[in-house]
């Protein structure tokens, strides 16, 4: 069985930084309110560009940096919850920019879990070792967000991060185990990217806006539960306990989240490092950002037992334990 | 290796029938223009149902003719280019209100390919023969209609359908080739959902709307191309020829366009069955829910080998060969 190793790591953010004291201007907030509650203190935001600009830097620096030819590119994948389009999909779009004339490609939609779902799909969609794919994490959320909302419009931002994979005959792969959960039954907890439906034959009063609802509560409770489950259950399959994990590298929802966590599972907060002060939440976007920030920092080296964890919006949860 | 068979089949379809006569009172076209150009006489539009709506009642409808529970259910995979949300996703929408405790859901968009891409993925996704998971091609394109412009609103309409795989060990698997391709060069040919970026912080003076924009002759020509192409690879890689085929499920874009397909693969018309007349364009559901009109009819039935092929918006092509 061919299964993925991770050859390559990129990110792309847009140039915009956007600070706490900046929103104070548009809605009532401050810097240290957002800062206690969230430890973000800047986002980036796209003045013109859209996802697909995001997620084809990210595929144009994966290629040059791996010296591997966009030919050679067996399939290509986002995780993205604020496509420019339903269709054509970010991943057609990146294919056509790349003129990466081998590859199918298309979306994959699990919100702020999309990335390690993603990455899930593609290390079974290799079926040679000479193959390889993009799996990119794309958003640009400040499109979905109610810019007057001051309960969420503080906590997003737009980026994009990718790995370009290749396949690896069995014994050399690198997903040492996985698991993804979906709990739906929780699925008005967050919700964005609503489309009202005119059609001219409805008998619905629909007002429903396209932005951001949370409850916020629900998801610290949902995230703080369900992450560190998730988790053990991976370590199970794997055979492993906490301690043979170098790095936790995990979705960038919110400061509090991430050391709750640390804390639920009896470690040190330096096993999960974040860089959600810099970028806010940027849903499928934030694992794979903070993947290359530490790749290129050698905080992660070959060798290194990684966790990935994504959770959120669905809701969902996806834990891949990966030997880097 | 365990790969899938498909155990059952399901479709659902809105009550509303709009025929061409209905839509000459909104625009400037008639029957007869309609007719002969594409095939089409009635469409069903949702009133007030979504499109998880429609994926509920087609994944309750498997398990119920199936008799499988929900627990046993692995994934559940949505395709859709039309979801309620970008977050949650239909597949979570749908996993909730199943209670498929063990089920991780996600939603794939490829457009009018989507739920090929989505079948590829699922037969990929399965680790055991007891594994169940449910694949959904589900739209409401309704909501993503200008329903002013007669050049498109005349072609989509809204439905659902899906199939339950189970897990097998290989021998007496059911996929015996595929063929996946995207050419997001020419990703202008087809558009429909854009988001305007109205965050605060934009220098975009942008005015798309989020309605189908196709350049008809371009698909026309596209499809007429690409999907003989794609089922030809196929048929070499199953070591078979078209005359090993005992039916064509082919996206139902376009009466004409699948007329000149079996013509240009020197085919009966016969081999290649249509209900585009009822339904228009549905999109991911159109195989899924012609899939299940000819089980139903038992004009497919067991050891029948059948070719599927979504293709559309990406643009993209996704072609499968089942026995079934």
């Amino acid at each position: 069985m061919i299964r993925m190793v991770i050859k390559e790591t990129a990110h792309y953010i847009p140039k915009r930084v956007v600070n706490n004291d900046d929103l104070t201007m548009y809605m009532d907030t401050s810097d240290e309110w957002i800062k206690t509650r969230t430890g973000i203190e800047n986002r980036h935001i796209v003045t013109s560009e859209n996802t697909s600009d995001l997620a084809i830097k990210v595929a144009q620096t994966l290629l040059i940096k791996s010296n591997v030819s966009a030919e050679q590119i067996s399939f290509i994948i986002v995780a993205t919850m604020s496509p420019d389009y339903t269709t054509p999909s970010v991943a057609a779009q990146v294919q056509g920019a790349l003129q990466a004339s081998n590859a199918f490609a298309f979306d994959v939609n699990a919100a702020c879990s999309g990335f390690t779902y993603a990455l899930s799909i593609a290390n079974r969609m290799l079926s040679k070792p000479s193959q390889y794919g993009i799996v990119v994490g794309a958003e640009v959320l400040s499109k979905l967000v109610d810019w007057q909302d001051r309960t969420t419009a503080v906590l997003f931002g737009d980026g994009a991060g990718g790995v370009l994979i290749q396949g690896q005959a069995e014994g050399n792969q690198q997903v040492l185990a996985e698991d993804l959960v979906t709990l739906g039954e929780k699925s008005n907890s967050l919700k964005a990217g609503y489309r009202l439906n005119e059609n001219i034959f409805s008998d619905k009063n629909d007002t429903q806006t396209g932005y951001f609802e949370m409850v916020g509560r629900d998801i610290y409770a949902f995230a703080t539960r369900e992450v560190p489950k998730s988790i053990k259950r991976a370590l199970a399959r794997a055979n492993l306990t906490v301690n043979d994990i170098d790095k936790f590298v995990i979705h960038q929802a919110n400061g509090r989240i991430i050391e709750k966590l640390a804390k639920e599972l009896g470690l040190a907060k330096t096993l999960f490092p974040t860089n959600v002060a810099k970028y806010g939440n940027t849903s499928a976007a934030s694992i794979p950002i903070l993947l290359d920030e530490l790749v290129q920092a050698n905080e992660i080296t070959i060798g290194d037992t990684i966790v990935m964890v994504g959770f959120g919006g669905g809701l969902t949860v996806g834990t891949m334990i990966i030997k880097y």
